[in-house]
């Protein structure tokens, strides 16, 4: 999307509990040292006014009307483009560099992997990205049940976080099958010590010669 | 999608001021005397309670967030999703027969023809609704400024409704097109007088075989 002279959009991806917070903390210091200038961080889904009113959609569990499997991904992908059009275009287009805590990636494993709904996740991702697509992923990976039980440790769960193992499994695996065929996202051994975990990943940030 | 035995789902069409309000309350009453009970209106955007709450996000503008159109065309279909999974269908497994006040052709004739995404719309109802769709279809066509003279009669104008004249105008044209192409949509010339409306589309319902 973007040659070496623009700037750059960086996402953080991670099944609950990988350790994205710390990841993103220390991507949005290295951007600053590195050109001098704040990112734009987002968060997916959400990150405008209406794209978090999307969220809360997506997260909050409404027993009287349970969201099906095709509204949330309409959902996700209709916070998305809204993010996309209003945020990072934007940013990106003014030389800012944009930080994600999650984009695209997320759906396709979530959604696409977790739900079994990968044809209709895949169709979404092209009606609304087209050829947009992140300069660098740093996929957190852990086990799916090492990572819930960190995220457990944290407080409630919500809507997504609530799905059985065998779903984070499915993402998991979808994960690491996408990264597996897209040489911009690259895998970090989220399992590892958390000095470790920021050592890769600051490894992975200098060996792309921006 | 049902036998002549099985509860129909009809839908009223048309342009703001077409009169939609009162075609529905005479097809209501239609159904009621023909089938013995009250059919389960709906209405789109909108239906379930999170589907009302997507509504609101396409309705009501924000001028801090401006919705783009692919958001509005996702949400749109993600609200019908819901509406499907959640109303139209279990009343339709249940014998009940639905009465639309707007449904697919809306995003078709107004995101499709209005805003020209046509393609867009076209993936995205594929997607979402499969071969779901209305037994019958009422189109009240009516000239754009003749029936938005109506509604701004009626009061304030929502986000949709504010649109320039040629947008619906290419709304209309879609209408137009599509319910040239498939049977199940009859256009009603919704310029007559209530009386003549009301009559020809009572010709249509009768005409059915119901």
């Amino acid at each position: 999307m973007n040659n070496s002279q623009t700037a750059k959009f960086i996402v953080i991806e991670g099944l609950e509990g990988a350790g994205k917070s710390s990841a993103i903390a220390l991507v949005k210091d290295f951007i600053e040292k590195h050109t001098g200038a704040v990112p734009v961080c987002t968060r997916e889904p959400g990150g405008t006014p209406l794209a978090e009113k999307m969220r809360d959609l997506v997260k909050i569990a409404d027993e009287s009307d349970p969201l099906c499997n095709k509204a949330e991904c309409l959902l996700i992908y209709a916070a998305r483009a809204q993010l996309i059009a209003n945020v990072i275009q934007p940013a990106l287009d003014n030389g800012q560099w944009v930080l994600g805590d999650r984009h695209n990636l997320s759906s396709l494993a979530y959604q696409g992997g977790g739900r079994g709904l990968y044809d209709v996740v895949k169709s979404l991702s092209d009606i609304t990205l087209g050829d947009f697509k992140p300069d660098l992923t740093l996929y957190l990976d852990i086990e799916p049940k090492l990572g819930l039980s960190r995220a457990a440790d944290r407080g409630a769960l919500d809507r997504i976080e609530q799905q059985e193992v065998s779903f984070f499994e499915r993402a998991r695996s979808t994960y690491l099958s996408l990264a597996d065929q897209d040489d911009s996202i690259k895998v970090i051994d989220a399992s590892q010590s958390m000095a470790a975990v920021h050592k890769d990943i600051i490894a992975v940030l200098q060996a792309q010669g921006w």
